[in-house]
């Protein structure tokens, strides 16, 4: 379930921090920040949530026409809905780290996580941020504690490949437990790259694996108003400019698309409450948007996910979900798999053996197929199963 | 919480019965017939599920062109997903209630609720119906008992009006607890009148009615394959026959809008694992379509409803829903209360009195309300909070 003793590859030229400042309770470690040597180029995806924070805002603002030299993060405290001063306390954030590093306040992104409502401690934040400036190493294991809220485990991975001859490095960190939806929920995903890649490919890179990674992960279907990922490459691997679809685009793509989909199955897998990690594989469709809906629906249907964490072969309740998903389809051709015992065969219930299936579902990942026999359109998405810890943890999250 | 001890107005000509035939455990009823001496004139509301019950698919096809003299309703199986044998089942079904009662089969509407992808005992079900057929009586109650499936109490309620000097009476009861959701989740809605009215005007009063009421909770957001609300009405009030717009009309619509919003409260409050009924109110909206996504997102929000069981004044997760619903507003007008406290002014979080929010979140009816400041499009749902009896129901329902 935990990723933490493996070695992680990390890109030329960035170093990050992980320390506490005091903002959650009992010394937990609650700003991170990350610094690179040389400004780099950045993309970001950000939360669909019309309702947006502020330093969610900053970072949107911020990303289009700067270089980036560092990202700073706090949790705990989610700096949304405070009114303007929030806006000021984003801009002062970002300040407090451009004046240790010695760049532009633009040049800093950020991200904050937690509670909302309440107004950021700006000392804790100021001295955090000069806490952690002076711990910077190519340690970047207390940085992804740092990030967390109700995660249960830290979240990292990486890759590194060739380019034009030269190694490149690809790191992500990310965090998330609850309110994890497609379209950035209470999500922070930060991946970082020694590559040198045009600001166009990068975009066109992250948009690519997002649709792929975070957008295909469901713990309860809420979207939060702080979430991103962000995509900073610093060029100082000394590969040559990625600026075509060419092969090293190909290859750094799948780089890349490999680091966030780990991270994505971590944060399906840290669901909150969750004891297991399900991928809803939906094929055979007529359109790849049935497709999505249907596996859409499945991943958050709270019914399916309780019969998950119960251990209960109710393919009824998949067969539901896709019913009521807005999707067309034809219900008599369905076939439904839970592992590899098929349950309903062309919307027909079949007497399975139930200790087969008990086997399978006794298993932490579990794949469920639905078969529409329609076309040949697929799509998948990773979900958790909603067990009585998803309710005790959020039952009581402000106290 | 419970209506138990009310006693219920019955219209004319209506006897019931509630039996156990053996298809739950434990000798609990199971099989309720409903049974009018005069056809009834029928209306009805079904699933929108595109996977469709076999009791559910027969009634949706008998109600067009017949007069109805009973209602079959099995709980524990649900007779869907079965293949087509479930098609032959609710016909014999069917069959065994018009031998009964000396009617075709045709002028029989069904329902079935319970576990899906399993053909029905039609051995039980023969003899549940002689049985039931026996002790039909003016006591509705063991009736509403036998449709239940997860509930933990029958839902019952009733109304007496004066149309053109004849006392008119409408019963209504229903059945729900888990899968509740807009457009008929795992629910049953029975509703009998002795009301002279057009079969035109009928359908149009129940359509009107069924917007105001069983489409406005939400359970889980889940919505199932075998659910309706049926209305029956066999003019044997004497009143004249309400074939227009009229005054009759508006008394008669009042009064059903009254049984149908009393039942959708009860079912609300019966959620799966439910200790609280929550009243979302949407106010001064751009449009009701805004007001009805908002609604619609905060009632289904895992981590409003988490929020609610454990009397959290968790106002940013009610922002956050709204803010992710689809609708577009701005947030910066946002008001959000929780009973009469109001804790987000604008959108921004207001210092508020904790120990009177704990309060009006300790009382068993919680009424969230959310101004937009934009115009004077309103909507409102019914919700209940999520609990640990909720997983727990629902972890294991087959079992």
């Amino acid at each position: 379930m935990n990723n933490n003793n493996n070695i992680q590859f990390i890109p030329k030229g960035f170093r990050a921090a992980g320390v506490s400042c005091g903002i959650k309770k009992n010394g937990r470690k609650d700003l991170a920040l990350i610094v690179s040597s040389e400004p780099a180029t950045a993309a970001g995806v950000f939360t669909t949530n019309i309702v947006k924070g502020h330093s969610l805002k900053w970072s949107m603002d911020k990303i289009k026409n700067n270089r980036i030299s560092a990202i700073a993060v706090n949790s705990g405290n989610a700096n949304a809905c405070v009114g303007s001063g929030g806006d000021a306390d984003a801009e002062l954030m970002a300040s407090f780290a451009a004046k240790e590093i010695g760049c532009k306040k633009e040049q800093i992104l950020l991200a904050s996580t937690g509670i909302i409502g309440y107004r950021l401690p700006m000392d804790k934040i100021e001295a955090g941020i000069k806490k952690a400036y002076a711990s910077l190493s190519d340690n970047f294991h207390d940085a992804a504690v740092a990030i967390m809220t109700t995660d249960t485990f830290e979240k990292e991975a990486s890759a590194r490949i060739n380019l034009s001859g030269k190694p490149v490095t690809i790191y992500g960190m990310a965090k998330g437990s609850g309110m994890i939806h497609p379209n950035m929920a209470t999500m922070i995903g930060i991946i970082l790259t020694d590559a040198n890649i045009s600001s166009t490919l990068l975009k066109r890179a992250l948009d690519t694996v997002v649709n792929k990674s975070f957008n295909r992960i469901s713990v309860d279907g809420d979207t939060s108003v702080c979430d991103k990922v962000l995509l900073l490459a610093n060029s100082m691997a000394g590969n040559n400019e990625i600026n075509a679809e060419n092969e090293d685009y190909s290859t750094f793509l799948a780089a890349l698309t490999n680091v966030a989909v780990t991270l994505s199955k971590m944060l399906a897998r840290d669901g909150e409450g969750a004891t297991k990690l399900a991928e809803i594989r939906v094929k055979n469709a007529d359109t790849r948007e049935t497709a999505h809906r249907i596996a859409n629906a499945i991943s958050k249907s709270p019914l399916v996910k309780t019969a998950l964490f119960g251990e209960d072969a109710n393919w009824g309740r998949i067969l539901t979900a896709a019913g009521y998903s807005g999707a067309v389809f034809n219900p008599d051709t369905v076939d439904i798999y839970i592992g590899d015992v098929l349950m309903c065969k062309n919307g027909t219930g079949l007497q399975f053996d139930e200790q087969r299936a008990l086997t399978v579902l006794k298993r932490n990942e579990i794949t469920i197929t639905v078969d529409f026999k329609m076309g040949d359109a697929e799509d998948m998405m990773w979900t958790c199963d909603l067990s009585y810890d998803y309710v005790k943890i959020n039952g009581s999250y402000r106290t």
